[in-house]
Order: structure tokens, then C-alpha cells, then sequence
């Protein structure tokens, strides 16, 4: 009789930061129903991986779970898989953030179920080939992958019915297979279909396995498959079809496929992760071209004969596509740096939990986007570098003596903080960090208010996605519920309003704060904030000059660029200064401005200085703006408006409980309007709010070489 | 006026055991006169790397070269770049070696040209993502690389025209994309044509950069090349044009690049080499696949638009494809595991030989196989196990006391010696290392004879490669030099004799020794050799069982099989059992077999031991076969035959002063033959002689559960 060998895997998963409702919903539609239902099915082995963010989650919130889950550990019918703790991309983290965020869920595996997993869930399955070196120093024995990442070695559908070792420098690693074919049946198909495909497989010696792993949020998270799941009752028909099979399909665990199977053989894998995701990871224009090919391919009917030969990208390019993205990375990076310097005993502890915070900003979820919010989902942003602040402000503390923690300090440096080979300056005061890009209009691209713990530069801008094509060419539609079976999210095109087309802007330049512009006669606030408009100078995204002065007073910086401005159809010689002044002890920024025409003949001049203030929402009623001097108040944070003669303006977020107040010693025209993008997510495409743009600006009439000066303050409490 | 900067950079390299005469060749026609015509054009800049193995064999034999080099480097002409020293697979060898050989290197160019490498050549351009940390470790600050390796990173041909800067856990590096459309002019199209598309790229701000490096045998050392570029002038008509166009094309260091220029960008570059050696390390058939696509596209107009989405394989996958290049690899790990953990101050000078051996077996060439003879070149191969096997001979006298030393020993120990998760077991003397693969037949696939530091089981295997389709169809011709051009290596298909193609024979197991055979009546020798004979049991590859037994005398293992022998239409249960016996002084191996017939009838069975030895050449008359027991002798290695009724045959290889004896308690059928393997080479295909095996076998009359038994004796000296 012809018998096969079958694993099963889930993994499931919830991002830092997520909103409990989002937990909630998935633990009551996935996680808890897909137990009752193996509960009920003691004959059915699978491997299970919950991220450690799930596991704190439930354990706080349905502290039954746990105990149930251990049961089916101890009659044998679950085996636990490791991973990160916090589901980092591995291949982008410190190697000691990799093994530490390892041990710590093989520890709560272990303290909870009574399971010693060897196995590891590899978030995303972004693999590059020196892992197994740091994951088998960590305890790993095996890891799951797509088929598409040993296809890409050259191997074909017919040698991978079995698990294969891998190596680096000696340290080696198993590696299983997940089969392709198996992901797009389960659970979208009758489980018929997985049977005859199952015996289609067998052999008369049982050698073969087959083995499927997904995300455990297609089994009632994902739209429609709770009905089709558990009401409609496709699960049950699942484990029972398995079972009444049991006489020729095999299921094992994957560590006992490890005892009792022979490797199918010994592989390397080059960079891979799943198909989508190494599309995803493509700038735009390649995407497109990507696109084209592949439609290519698949009209002359080649696509699936020669698509192991067909590849996008790597993964560790969202770093570039997106430089929000680097930036969080970087800054990662840095906080990493700074804490697994740190070998105090004496704080122990304390080292420990700002360990776990950085350990938490490193969950991959913001670190990418694909058909998934991702890194376009604020509140996700957010939580990321709430964890990362915390641990950073604990590395203050660890670093600093009582005497220095008590007054203050101000420290300035520069360095090539984003890998670009350009440097950075860095400011860090007691209570913030002004971080600033000479390189790049001298603009202020990350400022922490550490004692809320929020980078208030964190906004993406809003850039061509290739998706957005179809966005232009479909109607609004909700989610409807195919009826000749499950549709798979990558199929879904629905808009979440109507009208997103209309909202599509493309923005040129990076959007944060201190960004020089000058305007256009004419031109207009809406023009200006889709940013359709001619921008009159070179300063918003052009080099600066540096100069760092050590001062008896505040600490200050100052940049400044001679530029060109276009007035009246010539070029005029312009100078713009910005000198930013610091106080050990005080959450506030001084900035003094000062505007020369460098040319002999007055000119009339149109200046602008860009702010970005990245808070959670713009259209809830606890988060608005308040113009003192003209007694508006409540005005949201997505309204788009100008008041004029304005010197002061407010920015109250009532839910962090964070106040900003922008004052401008010469009154000010004050533009304001939200960056909001557009982005797909599970449930189609969505428009997300990102920050709120405050624009001072400022018409000048300027005699030949002559300056205009202003400051303008910035006070966070 | 628009402008263009250039850099240029030339990689001179030359394998570990090369032969002699070709270091001087290469000298002659390539090095010197490339160095001659670079000295008479002075305002030509240029990067220029030797390997550490080029620049030994130079300083040796060529002592004037190298001041001349330095007087090029002190009037800044040449900029020196490092690499490893022996030019290894930086990804594939351990961190502290990586470290090693960069040092080595940097400190030899140091030393003798007065120049502070910062530029790396990365041998044959193997990239993987996490090579920035160990190579900025070690000082490194930039690599140059393909542009292929960018373009599979989303990146277009256009945004190509500058330099990159890569990060790994924040250690950053900068990367150079080398333009495959100069490395196809240069210098095979005429100087103009590169002058033109150079014109092409200019522009007003001089902020572009194109970047030409290659090898440096291309100019005198590839054929017909020595002619074009130096007899017909081809070289100084491209410096002369360079330097006529000097006021637009600014030709700058890679360092001075750094200096001077903006980086293009960030970038993450997966893992990558050039095409065509990732289309090499791929398995046969996904070869074959993936040119019958290239050709679908190409015919379709498709290839060029889509090739940056077309790719093969993986580098490491030739570790995979070929066994032996594995096992040379493990054997490098295992080695260099043990040195660098040894940390004996007292014996420095002696570990710091032993690993200057290690990091010479690392070279390259022999771990790899494309257009070159690679991995095939049995020569090539004996170098590196011959360095290799002086570094462990150097740790065994360094781990082992002094009594140790003088007595000797026996070690018999189980590990996963080949990383593919089933243990070998591994015997270590004072003067043998021999290595049994149990799962495998039981065979004997590494017998390290150390007095004389060499491998005797370093044969490849005859398997089929991609090119061997062409070799069936194609007449044989010399090497013409086609009128219209400069032929590529590429494009070159000739054979160094006739009827090649009716040596292709394809071995259905790996090569080695102690594989036991059961052959069918009437099988000839020939079919034999050939490969191309029905095997009638089922031992030579299978799975043995293993005993290690602590023995008061010689320390002995034992290997078994219960197995079937097809005899007479029937299977028969048979057992093969052999027991080896080593002793801890002597260069001897003792196998002691039992051949079972399990059945209750009595059975005729033909039964043999394949033994193979690697010598160094089959048809030279200082190597040779005696039997001394039949007064033949000076049969060489090569040579194919039975000798009837031996008890003895001795392998003698006069060059190396190795003998090879083989006794027989039972006198046996000898035959013998060599394993000659068809590859392809810069000059064509051509034939090479890999090993020698001798086959001694017999005709067993077994009656019901009845054995034969017999001795045979291995000793080398």
C-alpha cells in the first residue's frame, strides 16, 4: 500500500501594537475555534507557533487558553515551535537580539506547555543563507520555508517531498519544505481535493513527506473563513478525512520526521522568501515591469513551467523603498548597539525589561508592506518606536550618572545614522532627540518626546504604490463573498470609500519638519498640501551647511544653504539659516531663522518653513487644534485650513496626552493639512492617516542684500 | 561640457598548485606587458589587485616586478587593492579565516607596495547580504561587484552610475557596480566604441561614474588576446584614447570615488555572482531547463527586456552538486575548526603556519566548476588537500603530548562529518586518516596518507555536466581566431582531441573505495569501467550498519549490510561484512570480509571490493602498476586490464614517491582502470585523470548459509 508522511503547521501571530478588539477577534474566530475543533480530533498531530505577543496577550486575557493548549502538548497531539519572541525579520536584527528574542519564547514554550521546542517559526520565511549559524546557536534544530525557496536553488517539485540540511560554517540546520499546492488547498478547498493530491504522492515504502504550514488567521480571520471553517463545519471535514486515512497518510511531528526519515538530502537556499514578498520588495517601476513579464509569460502559457527562474527581489530592500523604514531599522539598530554594550549587574533587571522593549520594536510587522497595512499602519509605527524610546530612555539612565540624569544634558554628534554615506546630526537632550539631515534641506527628520516616548517625525509620505494602478481603474465595491468557493486575500480588489483615486498625491520629497520652501505667487493651500505646485527654490531636499557650536548658552546647531529662488522669471541668490538652539533640562527647540537676498535688488519673497506632527488620528474630537490668538479651538488634526496672522498654533492629543505648541515670532499665514495615504490592507484599500503638516509661512519684501529674521519655538508637554 | 569619471580595475590571479610553466606564461603575456604599457602612460589610473598566490610566485620568481609595481602606487597611478590572500569564497569559509586572509593581504601590499588597501576583490564576486560585517571587521571599505548583482535588486541600468552603500547590523560598506557592457568592450571591441558609449554617459555636473573591472588574464593570457592586445597595440590605443579624451573623462580611484562623490544610494543586494556562474551551480536538469528558457525568451525578444527577473542558481548549491567539492569543503571546516581553537602562545609560529596551510586550502578554484577546469583539475585539487593536510598534521602535533606523538594513535570517532544529518565515522592515526561513510555502501571516501600529505580518495566522479550536449554534436576543430573579433571564452567550443564524446561515461555512485560489488555472469570488463553493466546487489550505495569496537589489540570498526544478490532470476539474501583494523604507528589498513549466503541454497556469486587511488597522472611512465606476484610492472596508472590469479599489485607514483600496496589473501581477478572525467576548460574540452581503480573480485561457490572469507591489506608508504 502506497503511504505518505504529513505535517501540519500553524502559526499565529499578532503585531505589537495591534488593537485588542483585532486580538480579540482573531483569538474568538481563529485561534480558540481551531482548538475546539483538535480537541475534538485526538488522533490529528500538528505543530503550533504562537508569537510571544499572542502568547502575553491570551495569557492576560484568556488565561484558559494556555492550560488547554498544554493538554494537547501532553497527549502528544501538539508539538511547539519557537521563533522570535516579538516575530522579528531575523536577518535584520543584531545576532544577539536574534538569540535573545529566541530563548525567550523557547523559555515561555517551555514554562507553560512543558515543550522544548527545537523548531522555529521564521517570520515571513525571509531567509538568507548565514542564519543557521545564530539560529543553531540559539537551539534550533529546524526550520520551515516555502518550496519556492529550494526551487530557487534549482531543485525540483519531485525532491522536495522530504526535509534537507543546510549549513554555515558548520553549524547546520534542517530545513522542511512547505508545499505550495498544499497552501492553496487548505483550507480554500474541500478536503477531498488535499486527499487525492496526498495519494498522488504516496510510495510503498513510506519514505516521502508532505508539509503544509500557513497562518493559523486563515482558519476564521481571514474575511469569510469563519463560516467556511467552523459554521460550514470544512475543519471538522478536515481532521475527519485525515483520519479515516490514517492507515496511509502518516502524520508526524516534524521532530519526529527528523528521527525517523532520512534527509531528502543537503541544500543551500539563496535570499528568498515567498513569491509575493520578494515582489513586494521591488521599488514601484521594477514592480510594474515584474508585472508585465509575468503576464507575458502566463499568456504564452511558460509562467508555470519556468517560474522558478522568474524572482523579484530581497526582502532587506523595503529598507530602501521606504526610508521611514530605514529609519525605524537604524534607529533599532542604535538602541541595539547601545544596550548590548551595557554589561551592568547591578541593573540587571532593569537592562533586562529595556532588552524586551527593543526586543518588542523589532516585530517585522511595520518593517514591510505588501498586501498587508504594514508599515503604512500608524498606530503599528507607533508602538514600534513607543518599545524602541522606552528602551532607549532605560539606556539613558544605565549610561548616565544620577548627578547628569537630575540636570540634564545636550549632546550633539554627527554620524551616518542611515547608512547612506552622509552624515547625520544627532541631537539627544534629557527629555528629546532632534535628529537632523544636512544632507537633505537640513530638515529635522526624527524628534523623540521621551517622556511619552513618541517620535513625532513618524509619518510615511505618500509615494506611488504599483498597486495604486488598479485603485485608478476600479469601482467602490464591498468584499463579496464569492460563491464558487473562498477567494484568497491576494485576489480581493474592493476600496474601503469611495473616491480614494481622488486622494492618490505623490509627494517628492520626504515629508518631516524644518523643510525650507518657497512658493509660487498663486500659489494655493491645496495645491500645495496634494503637492501639485512649483516649488520656487532648492532648499526643501538640497544640502546644507553645518556648522556645530559649542556654546556657553543652549547648545545649538546651525544650517544653511545659499540656494536659487525663482522670482519673476530669474533666478535669485538666496540664503536661508536656521540655527537651532537646546536645553539640557526643557522639552523645547528654538529656531532662528534668518532669510538674506543675496542679490543687489529687492525682491518679494514667498517662504515657508514645513512642520509634521505625527499623531494617531485626524478625525477623532480628542485630537485637534487650538489657535490661541484667535480663540479657535477643536479643530481636527485631518482638517485642512489657513489662519491668517497666526503666532501661535496647538496641536493636543488627548488619548497620550501630548501638547504642541508652535509660536512664530512674526506673524504667520498657518497652513494646516494631514499627509493621509493609500493603502492596500486585508480588507482592501484604505486610507490612513499619517500626520499633520503645520505650514508658517511668510510673505517677504526684501531690499538688495538684505535678511529678514524670525524665530519660531517648538514646547512638547 | 558634459563628463563622465571612470574608474578602472584589473584582478590578477593564478590558483594554489598551479602549474609553474602557467604563472609563467600568464606572467609573460599578460602581467608584465600589461605593467609595461601602464608604465609608459602616466596619466592612466588604475586599481590593481594580485592574489596572494600570484604575488608569492611573482616575488619569487620575478623580483623586479613588484618595485616597479611600488613606483606605479608612489606616482599614484596604481591603487592596490586587497582580498583574501588565496582568494577563497569569502562566504563559505569561517569568520576568523575571512579575517586572516584579508589581513594577510592588506599587510603583504602594505609591506611591499607602501599602499593601505581599503578595496576588496571578492573572489569570482560571490555576494551574500551578511559579508559587510566580517569584511568591515577586517578593514574593508569598498567591493566592487557586478551590476547584475544590482539589477537583481530592482535596480535599473540607468540608476547604476555611482557607488552603493550596504549595511549589516550597522556595519556599513560601500559597493562599486562593475558595467557589464565595459566588461564586454574591454578589450575586445575596439577603443572608440568604449569612448563612445562613454559619451553617452556623461553629464553636465560630472556626478556620474562607470566602473570597468575583470581580469587582468584577459589581456595577454586568454588565446589569441596576447596579439590584439599587445603585438596589434590594442591596449596603448585605449590608454592613448583615454588620455586624449582627458578633459571629459575624469579617470579617478575607487578611493578617491569615496572621497569625491556622492553615493548613488543605499542598496541590499541578495545573493548573487555573475550570470553565468549562477547558472552553473545549478543541478544538470534545472541547467538544462533554464537555457531552454533563456532560448524561449531570446526567440521571443523577451531576454534582454526581462533578464535583471531570469536567474539561476546559488553559489553554495555547487557544494551540493558536486560531493567531493563537499567534501574538500567539510574537511576545510572541520581543519580550520580545530586550529582556531587553539590558542597556544607557545607554539605561534607553528599555528600561524598551519593556518597560512588552512587559508591556501581555501583558494577558490578548486571548489567550484563553470568555463574553467575548476574543480575538475585533479592537480588543483591535490594542492589544496595537500595544504590542507598540512595544517592537520600541524594540529595533531599541536593538540597531542610528546608521548602521544612517539607512539601514535587511534581514534575512531562518528560525526556528521559531511553535514547532510547521517554520521561517518572517522579514523585519525599518527599517518592515515581514513573516513567511512556507513550509509553510503561503507565506503571509504577520504584516505589522507600523512607523511606525504595527500588525499588518495581525491577523485571526482564522471557525471553528466550541461555542456556535455554540445560535445555529442560538435566536430572536433582547433581554436580559430575569428576574423571579425576577439572571440569569448564563452563562445568557444573545441576539444583538445578526438572522440571525446564516446568517453562519456556517467558513475551512478560516488568514486571511492571499499564499495562492494556483486556482478552478473558475463559482465566485461569494459562494461565495467564504463559504468554500464547491471549491478546484481543491492551494497554499493546502500546502508551499512556500523560497529565501533574498543579492541585490546589493533583498533578495528566493523561495517555490515544483509542485502539481496539477483542470481539466476531470483534474489538471494546475502551479507557482506567488513571489518577494518588499524594501528596506531603503521600507514596500514587491514580488511577483513565475510561474504554470506543467507539463503539455504547454494549459490554461485561473482563478488568484488573497488578500491581507487588518486595519484597525479595516468599515462606518464613514472607512474605505474607492478604485480609482483606475475613479474609485470611500469603498467601505467592509466592503463586498463586483468590480471588473473593476484595476490599483490603495488601502485607506484615515482613524482611524489608514494607506494600504493594491495595484497590479497585470496588471490583474485585484478582489474584495473582509470576514472578520466570530460570537462570543459578555457582551451575546450578536454579529457582529465582523475584516479586508478583497482578492482580485485572473485567467483564464490557458496553453499546454503555458508561464507567465504578473506584478507586484504592496504599499505602505503
Amino acid at each position: 500500500m502506497k503511504k505518505i508522511n504529513l505535517c501540519l503547521g500553524i502559526h499565529n501571530h499578532q503585531p505589537v501594537g495591534n488593537f485588542d478588539s483585532v486580538f480579540e477577534d482573531a483569538y474568538q474566530r481563529a485561534y480558540l475555534p481551531f482548538q475546539e475543533v483538535l480537541e475534538r480530533h485526538p488522533t490529528i498531530r500538528i505543530a503550533q507557533h504562537f508569537t510571544g505577543i499572542l502568547f502575553d496577550w491570551i495569557k492576560k486575557h484568556e488565561p484558559t487558553f494556555i492550560p488547554r493548549l498544554k493538554k494537547l502538548v501532553g497527549r502528544g497531539q501538539v508539538e511547539m515551535m519557537t521563533g522570535g519572541f516579538y516575530e522579528p525579520i531575523m536577518s535584520v536584527i543584531p545576532d544577539e537580539d536574534k538569540q535573545g528574542q529566541i530563548r525567550k519564547l523557547s523559555d515561555f514554550v517551555k514554562k507553560h506547555t512543558g515543550y522544548e521546542a527545537t523548531g522555529m517559526w521564521l517570520a515571513e520565511r525571509i531567509w538568507e543563507p548565514h542564519l543557521p549559524r545564530p539560529l543553531s546557536e540559539a537551539g534550533v534544530e529546524y526550520v520551515v520555508l516555502d518550496d519556492s525557496h529550494f526551487r530557487a536553488a534549482g531543485l525540483s517539485p519531485e525532491e522536495l517531498l522530504g526535509y534537507f540540511v543546510t549549513e554555515e560554517q558548520g553549524y547546520d540546520l534542517n530545513l522542511f519544505p512547505i508545499s505550495e499546492r498544499m497552501r492553496y488547498l487548505i483550507p480554500f478547498r474541500e478536503p477531498e481535493e488535499t486527499i487525492e493530491y496526498l495519494r498522488s504522492l504516496g510510495n510503498e515504502d513510506s519514505t516521502r513527506l508532505v508539509v503544509y504550514a500557513d497562518d493559523g488567521e486563515k482558519f476564521g480571520s481571514w474575511p469569510n473563513t469563519y463560516k467556511h471553517c467552523y459554521e460550514d463545519g470544512w475543519l471538522d471535514r478536515f481532521f475527519t478525512a485525515l483520519d479515516k486515512n490514517a492507515d496511509w497518510i502518516n502524520l508526524l511531528h516534524f521532530s519526529e520526521a527528523l528521527e525517523k526519515l532520512r534527509p531528502a538530502g543537503r541544500v543551500y537556499l539563496p535570499t528568498a522568501s515567498y513569491r509575493e514578498m520578494m515582489e513586494w520588495a521591488m521599488p514601484t517601476p521594477a514592480i510594474h515591469r515584474y508585472e508585465e513579464f509575468e503576464g507575458t509569460l502566463r499568456s504564452a502559457q511558460l509562467f508555470d513551467r519556468y517560474k522558478d527562474f522568474v524572482r523579484g527581489g530581497f526582502w532587506r530592500n523595503f529598507l530602501i523603498k521606504y526610508p521611514e523604514i530605514n529609519n525605524i531599522h537604524k534607529k533599532m539598530l542604535l538602541v541595539s548597539r547601545r544596550l548590548n554594550h551595557l554589561h551592568s549587574k547591578k541593573n540587571g533587571a532593569k537592562l533586562k525589561r529595556a532588552k524586551d522593549h527593543l526586543w518588542a520594536s523589532q516585530c517585522n510587522c511595520s518593517y514591510w508592506h505588501g498586501v498587508f497595512g504594514g508599515a503604512y499602519l500608524n498606530h503599528l509605527r507607533y508602538a514600534i518606536y513607543h518599545e524602541m524610546l522606552q528602551a532607549e530612555v532605560a539606556a539613558d539612565d544605565l549610561e548616565r550618572s544620577a548627578a547628569a540624569r537630575k540636570k540634564g544634558w545636550v549632546n550633539i554628534s554627527k554620524i551616518d545614522f542611515d547608512l547612506d554615506g552622509s552624515p547625520e546630526v544627532l541631537v539627544s537632550t534629557k527629555s528629546l532627540n532632534a535628529y537632523f539631515a544636512p544632507d537633505t534641506g537640513g530638515a529635522l527628520f526624527e524628534l523623540d518626546f521621551k517622556p511619552k516616548a513618541i517620535n513625532l517625525m513618524d509619518s510615511m509620505s505618500r509615494r506611488e504604490e504599483a498597486y495604486h494602478r488598479k485603485l485608478a481603474n476600479m469601482k467602490h465595491h464591498p468584499a463579496t463573498h464569492d460563491s464558487g468557493g473562498i477567494a484568497s486575500i491576494h485576489d480581493l480588489v474592493v476600496a474601503k470609500e469611495e473616491g480614494l483615486e481622488k486622494r492618490l498625491h505623490y509627494d517628492w520629497y520626504r515629508r518631516s519638519s524644518l523643510i525650507d520652501h518657497f512658493l509660487e505667487p498663486g500659489t494655493t493651500l491645496e495645491q500645495f498640501a496634494s503637492a501639485r505646485y512649483n516649488e520656487a527654490g532648492d532648499f526643501a531636499n538640497q544640502p546644507y551647511q553645518l556648522k556645530m557650536e559649542p556654546a556657553k548658552g543652549p547648545q545649538r546647531l546651525t544650517l544653511w544653504r545659499q540656494g536659487r529662488v525663482w522670482v519673476n522669471g530669474t533666478l535669485v541668490p538666496v540664503k536661508v539659516r536656521k540655527t537651532i538652539f537646546f536645553e539640557p533640562a526643557k522639552s523645547l527647540m528654538q529656531i532662528a531663522y534668518i532669510v538674506s537676498n543675496l542679490s543687489s535688488q529687492a525682491v518679494d519673497l514667498w517662504f515657508g518653513a514645513e512642520f509634521l506632527f505625527a499623531l494617531l488620528a485626524g478625525n477623532t474630537d480628542d485630537r485637534y487644534y487650538t489657535f490661541p490668538d484667535h480663540h479657535l479651538t477643536h479643530l481636527q488634526l485631518g482638517s485642512v485650513g489657513a489662519v491668517e496672522n497666526a503666532r501661535q498654533v496647538r496641536l493636543t492629543e488627548e488619548w497620550l496626552n501630548i501638547k504642541i505648541d508652535l509660536q512664530t515670532a512674526a506673524p504667520a499665514s498657518m497652513w494646516r493639512f494631514p499627509i493621509e495615504t493609500i493603502s492596500q490592507s486585508e480588507a482592501g484599500f484604505e486610507r490612513v492617516y499619517q500626520s499633520s503638516i503645520v505650514f508658517p509661512n511668510w510673505h517677504l519684501q526684501l531690499g538688495g542684500k538684505k535678511s529678514w529674521q524670525n524665530t519660531i519655538t517648538l514646547q512638547l508637554s
